[in-house]
């Protein structure tokens, strides 16, 4: 948080880079420019902010065409109309391989208003604004695709009936609205922060900023069907999805009880959990009845 | 220039590509990430203004050490107290080659002293806070050290003597002092930019923008002795050196020929030309008397 004289200034700041971040075998340019956006206004909204203006910084390589850095920046464009901020400033600077894009996103909110990932107490409850999972569903999905193609390149993918999952992926949402529902609402979440990791570890960073323990319920974790379906077919337990796999970009945040019924009142969100003390640790209550300490990596069978 | 209900708040980002930007054969880690951060901060510094924040994120590939990217962030922490700057953020990630430096620097001005490009005005006096060359002949010594020791890994590279030109390449400075002293003195320069590209260039950039002409005293122009002498070295013109070299981030500034008094003042500060009507165009009045053309390469022999 920036003391500017004025509403507090809030700066986030990603590199994303090709070969590690993305793969431009799956990751469309226009795609990959609207996302490279997306993750640094989930950042801001993770801090209960408002993003304003972004700066863009793009290396390329020659072999990328006029055309093709048109396609980023087109990407971009979209992204900053979508969620109404202005594109101030950047560059696009040569570089001996690869992709690499650094985006900047300046945000600010009233001083009371800023929300760390230290602020929840036992008892607070635990909630997402969003289905889990998909987006590294999503990924598989792509990266079987791409490992068929390598082997017979005269085959089609088949992405058409995986759509939900593979746009979960190729193209995120930072949730806007839930930070604006908070304001109007004069909701306070006591600690948030976006699904970027996983559920798992990122509610542990929540846990460990605010010393507090947590539980969550199995039964109450959103998994879209098509994940559910998907994380089957790939021999994979859906819950373990939705812990581990990162990128889905939701809000996870924690609120007082007594704030409750304001929840209710939100148009997509799940309560999924609840806070507890430290002692306690973090824990997975499955739908069948069991306790599981939850891992970085997801959950612990015994 | 960003409105946060206080003061305008300044952002500038910038991104160093190895094999680019840099080269590790002669640009030390510490160095880079003090210089990475420097141009940044210079950057803000041509717009007047104070930077006071910087984010940093870095791509940086597995064959660097962990020693290696503490050097780096040794450099970019020597720079943020030299310059009293605070590191608010970014982080460091995975490359599959190279180092990738993203910086982006956020500082903050009354609005009233806001110095963009295009304010110079025809009569107006050109000023420049520092000599012009250096950095540029040091980077050729690098270069040549180089290519000896390439083809002679044993032999050790002749740097001593060259202090000052190497010194100038590996790490530049900001000129932050000239803005506190603009401040201090109520001096508002009409137009203001750091010499990155070169001083032809950088003055075609305020021409430009200001819808003016200039024109130089090639007599003037300050140029450091060992410049002078290296240019002449390699055969070619300390004045050529002088327009076209870049990175020497001085500051290239104007302002109105009232405030002459205000200028005579300064630490270190060289009055080199003025601004003339569009009509006159950019011109190099040499020390024999001739006037040929400047180009953004430099300038037009006849």
């Amino acid at each position: 948080m920036l003391d500017y004289g004025g509403e507090p200034v809030i700066v986030t700041t990603d590199l994303l880079v090709e070969g590690i971040h993305f793969d431009l075998m799956y990751h469309p340019l226009k795609h990959l420019g609207y996302k490279a956006v997306i993750v640094n206004l989930s950042d801001i909204c993770a801090m209960n902010a408002i993003p304003k203006h972004i700066t863009v910084s793009i290396a390329i390589s020659n072999r990328f065409s006029v055309e093709a850095v048109d396609e980023l920046y087109e990407g971009i464009r979209i992204a900053c109309e979508a969620y109404e901020v202005d594109l101030v400033g950047g560059d696009t600077t040569s570089s001996p391989r690869g992709l690499t894009i650094s985006v900047t996103a300046v945000g600010s909110i009233a001083a009371d208003r800023i929300t760390y990932r230290s602020g929840a107490k036992a008892g607070d409850i635990l909630c997402v604004t969003g289905d889990l999972g998909a987006a590294y569903l999503g990924l598989q999905i792509l990266e079987r695709e791409k490992q068929v193609f390598l082997a017979a390149p005269d085959m089609q993918p088949q992405l058409t009936e995986k759509k939900y999952l593979v746009g979960r992926q190729l193209k995120p949402e930072a949730r806007l609205e839930a930070v604006r529902y908070f304001e109007k609402s004069g909701l306070l979440p006591t600690a948030m922060i976006d699904i970027s990791d996983g559920l798992a570890s990122d509610l542990m960073h929540i846990c460990k900023a605010s010393g507090v323990g947590a539980f969550i319920e199995e039964a109450q974790v959103p998994i879209h069907d098509e994940a559910r379906m998907q994380a089957i077919e790939f021999q994979m337990d859906p819950i373990t999805c939705a812990l581990s796999g990162g990128e889905d970009y939701e809000l996870l945040f924690t609120v007082d009880p007594k704030d409750l019924e304001k929840i209710r009142f939100m148009d997509s969100v799940y309560i999924i959990g609840e806070m507890v003390p430290k002692e306690d640790g973090i824990t997975l209550h499955t739908s069948g009845g069991q306790i599981h300490p939850v891992t970085a990596q997801g959950w612990k069978h015994f």
